[in-house]
């Protein structure tokens, strides 16, 4: 179909919900389940309340919304994203997903289209992690990725209980939604990295997300006085952990698709003065491609058994705190998103996604795949993240025409 | 003369004064101007007061125990260090000096020694510098290095004015002792550095002290997620902090006298999974020979710009944030060390200080010098902090030994 949403009413929806948390910088602040989270799901149910669609919750708060469809046993599809933000949010960070969703919904209730199955509109809760860790609790819990006991205990910074906010909110204990039942998920999404607008791309098909793997590295030496101990008699870290750094960096030009990160540096004590006893820091290495990324891992712990036989004062210890395997899409939604971009003839290319996000959780027990949109010089968690109303409303059509494909039995 | 201080007595009041503001971990913690600090003066006061010495204080709380010699209106020889500690420090940092001096001054009573010149022990305030700001303070002023007025007006973290505790220990607003019209003055000290102990020495007869020069550096770049950005694509401050710390290694060894610490490094947000938009760190460069410190300086200044022009999507400042020069002790005193070192057969060398002492500022006004004995591994400002017995007393005797050599006429 070559009929569109309305993309005056999304862009002016993505500027009122920017308004509920709204920051100094014009970003927008709503921490997950925080009364700012709270009002903008509120005005997103007061957007939904004209329309008729079955409206759920479940016991962690993620949202449901569902357009009911011909056969209304027949499994649904699942599109959506989050509106919790990060605590200098932008405007379009998951809001586009989950507004993008409503104008799918509420144009083929315009065009008067009776898809073949039911849509779930889903609003994860939060995605960002921010306030309470870890990250896509919603939809890893409604995944079965997370147990729900477990997250309902965790606390944030201030010692609140995620169970309490839940509760204060009044949500209401519905059972899980079986996920397992749907028949596919996609979400839209900005890109939050430059490759789209740097290479002048409308789309980007996402074909998967990139492994990753966390480490945590203590190089450990003698505490000394900066003047009196020469350099031949100190147990300085500061040259294993630059060491450490051309390792990391090294890894990171195995390809064009390494991404390596070093985002933490602490020296201890820390005194202009003061030889540091210890240095910590933190790695992060992505790639893609499993095979690539066990290479990227296998090089990096041989790079830091060199370096401890290197530096026999020292008490250098790395370990691998976090891995998250490779993630690959599903072959047919990618290839319908690619078939719906070049029909509307829309710049597009495959892309891989660095960021996490629900679809990683959701590809773990339904087929799926996500549609990314450029974002202004790849910023993204900031106030200064901006997408074009224009590719805003692309990115919503290709996500129509992916869901009519999927429900209106022309596949 | 070969008679000597009392070692017994020494270590006995070493043991004692660490008492006042004992830590469990086997330090102390006399924080200037606290009320251990005033304790630890207590008991200093409590054991000079068997003897006769005339004893002032000034404004800013440095005591001065009058020994009297024969000539009333000689030039007094001025001994000496300090009783304030670093919250974590250990038993020996400055209360050997003062300790020491205590003893020599007491052996000369019981040797019925008279001296042709007053001698005066110096008790100077706030040499750590680690509550109020800047360190040797009390020397500082006494010396015209820094401004009473300033520094009586400055805070520790509590927002306590270092005024208010002059007043409220009731330092009474003596004048100030006319520091230039003293003789000379000597200091006995532990290294803080590992040489001494590594080379067997008992005695390091110090020849002055480094410069030394600090700088802040910070490395602005672009914050950017570490998923989706490229490397090639980012302005990470990391890869350019590498080459720092590389720079300053390098400068490090220039020769075997050079000494370059990176103490500090932050990275801005210093998350594990963001690329940092910020990287800061600081810089402490030494050398005994001003003409070195000068090229060291050059040769960082002038990497500085190298880098700058390598990385220019990189904002890369640097300033120098303090400058103390090169001090050169008296070459007299230090003849007279080395002799007395020798007279008592005890292995010596000429070292440089590393670290900061109130000694730096008295050579500004008189001839000065400094006597070092080892301490163990190097340590200081610890509770692991030690130095032998032996030692102990066998730095005291070449102090009382300098001493005599000044005052008995037989110089």
């Amino acid at each position: 179909m070559r009929s569109g949403i309305n993309g005056d009413r999304l862009w002016a929806r993505l500027m009122a919900m920017a308004e509920i948390g709204a920051t100094p910088e014009g970003g927008s602040c709503r921490q997950t389940l925080s009364d700012a989270d709270e009002a903008g799901r509120a005005l997103f149910l007061d957007w939904c309340a004209a329309r008729r669609y079955q409206r759920r919750r479940d016991r962690i708060g993620n949202l449901f919304l569902r357009r009911a469809g011909g056969d209304a046993e027949a499994a649904p599809v699942l599109i959506g994203s989050h509106l919790d933000t990060q605590p200098t949010g932008g405007r379009f960070d998951g809001v586009l997903g989950v507004l993008a969703g409503l104008e799918v919904l509420e144009t083929l209730d315009e065009l008067a289209v009776e898809t073949d199955r039911p849509i779930d509109l889903c609003v994860w809760t939060n995605e960002e992690g921010c306030r309470f860790q870890p990250a896509m609790m919603g939809s890893g819990v409604a995944c079965g990725v997370l147990d729900m006991e477990t997250v309902l205990a965790a606390r944030d910074h201030g010692g609140t209980m995620l169970a309490d906010e839940i509760a204060r909110h009044g949500y209401d204990g519905e059972p899980l939604p079986q996920l397992a039942d749907a028949a596919c998920y996609i979400e839209l999404h900005i890109e939050q990295g430059p490759i789209l607008e740097a290479e002048g791309k409308t789309i980007g098909v996402v074909t998967g997300g990139q492994g990753i793997r966390w480490y945590e590295i203590s190089v450990v030496g003698e505490e000394s006085h900066a003047g009196p101990v020469p350099m031949a008699l100190r147990k300085d870290p500061v040259p294993v952990l630059m060491h450490l750094i051309g390792l990391v960096q090294a890894i990171g030009h195995i390809d064009e698709d390494a991404r390596c990160t070093v985002g933490r540096i602490e020296l201890s004590p820390g005194a202009i003065n003061v030889v540091p006893g210890r240095a910590d820091m933190t790695v992060d290495l992505r790639h893609p491609d499993a095979a690539v990324l066990e290479t990227m891992h296998r090089r990096f712990i041989d790079g830091l058994e060199t370096l401890r036989r290197g530096h026999p004062d020292i008490d250098l210890q790395g370990r691998q705190i976090w891995h998250s395997p490779v993630v690959a899409f599903d072959d047919t939604l990618v290839r319908l998103v690619r078939e719906s971009a070049a029909a509307r003839s829309l710049p597009f290319r495959d892309i891989v996604s660095g960021a996490g996000h629900d679809a990683f959780n959701l590809a773990r027990r339904v087929p799926t795949t996500m549609i990314f949109v450029p974002c202004r010089d790849g910023i993204s968690h900031n106030p200064r993240e901006y997408a074009t109303p224009a590719d805003v409303t692309a990115g919503a059509n290709v996500l129509l025409d992916v869901v009519c494909a999927l429900t209106c039995g022309d596949r």
